[in-house]
């Protein structure tokens, strides 16, 4: 892996590599940040999932999550949200394609070649990270819209793997939303039962894992009634006995401002976590 | 004034407006923080200027600074840094013209028609405010880069307006490093005397307040040497007997991680003058 950038942060280091993925195949980027205590012992890793169009930039400049990550000595990873680069393949439109990954490994072509992006969140980037860095194997996750799905989804398929997980304005039930619909038609085919392995609101009828799901969504989130509908996955929890806990904030829309208001307290909720 | 933005964001709400400008000839467009507090009480105003090629965005989307400001009951206002628009002279590069106004009152065609961004920050921009939000006229001035050159020059050039002035990585001798050369040439002329009404480390010499600068500026930044030079306004405040406090940080270069690194010390600075 070789780094991109270098940068002083809240007394730790924020930095970006490319490397190249052999689960995508195609040539990565991704942000660790690394907070002063990572300079004296290993420290656990949180892993952030961005939302359609992001790419590893958009949670390091804007949501100001280095702060808190140096308060509580936790290491940040965001990846990107989709394979890249020439010979992957794309779609008209920010939903589908490259930007668009949804974390979920793709069976059909044109997809199936490169999108993998659950594999590649799952295993091939925290065995990298592990190998590399100077954190320990605790992992907890979160993610903001299509990443909110991506946390809630991997840690339900997961378990045993995250510690914790959280979410900002998830979609938690893919199979229900337009957006969700789209691109599990183009990347799984359209037999709607191989959409349930994908779906949170699904996986958390049979979870083997009770761990608790905290997510935080705006009440002027202005994609709240069509795409995100997060009591659909509040009513399953409660019929499934999950605990869940799904905390509407008022006035607050589906904008990294969102995020930055609250990315503090989900750090130091990982943080416990990650600790115990 | 026309609200072009407007999101919650740590309990306050992070606006932008658009508006015509008289003293700049074009539509302007700013951004507001208004913190918790102002929903009873008129608070007071941190005006932050921003460096080369900004826009209104660049600090509210990545310095993290709502957070402080929602701590402090302190507003953040943040101008555009250049006239734009249709009819406003620009050229090539991006240190001069759009993206580049240096917060100076231009005096050489084709610039003096438009460039006038020390008027407009010093006078239209806070009447404006003052007029049409809940904030008090208690103002301090902070900036990076370009815009730290102009909270400086400000500050010094306009006596018992501003409670407080601080700086990120500013420009301090304009008249002697190759980005003040170039922009004071173009919108002042050739005449070097003229150019000393705008440049910190002449002003320091002569001002009738002793408004303490504060600086803060990371040793690994790459304009450093060539373009920023603070020992430079070190020396000539010492000889003047003018306080200033320099505080080289190790590591840190010249972006925004730098500024949100420091900002929350430097909302606390103004705060604290703000209200005595």
């Amino acid at each position: 892996m070789e780094r991109i950038e270098h940068r002083a942060c809240f007394g730790g280091w924020q930095d970006v590599y490319g490397h190249r993925s052999e689960v995508l195949g195609c040539d990565m980027r991704f942000a660790v940040y690394l907070p002063p205590q990572a300079a004296k012992k290993p420290v656990p890793v949180l892993y952030w999932l961005s939302g359609l169009t992001c790419t590893e930039q958009n949670f390091i400049t804007k949501a100001g999550a280095q702060r808190y990550a140096a308060e509580q000595g936790v290491a940040l990873v965001a990846p990107d949200t989709s394979p890249r680069g020439e010979g992957v393949a794309d779609a008209e439109g920010y939903d589908l394609g490259i930007g668009a990954g949804f974390y979920i490994n793709a069976t059909r072509e044109p997809w199936a070649r490169h999108y993998r992006m659950h594999d590649y969140v799952v295993h091939e980037l925290p065995a990298l990270i592990e190998a590399h860095c100077p954190v320990t194997n605790a992992r907890a996750v979160s993610g903001h819209s299509m990443g909110g799905h991506g946390a809630l989804t991997i840690a339900l398929r997961n378990p045993g793997r995250y510690r914790s997980v959280s979410a900002f304005s998830p979609i938690v039930a893919p199979s229900q939303v337009p957006w969700g619909e789209k691109a599990f038609a183009a990347y799984l085919g359209d037999d709607r039962e191989a959409w349930k392995a994908w779906d949170a609101t699904e996986l958390v009828q049979t979870a083997s894992e009770r761990l608790p799901l905290l997510i935080d969504q705006g009440d002027a989130d202005e994609f709240l009634r069509t795409q995100l509908r997060p009591h659909l996955l509040k009513t399953a929890a409660e019929a499934a006995g999950h605990p869940l806990t799904l905390r509407m904030q008022p006035g607050y829309d589906h904008s990294y401002y969102f995020i930055a208001s609250f990315i503090g307290e989900h750090i130091a909720y990982h943080a416990a976590a990650l600790r115990s």
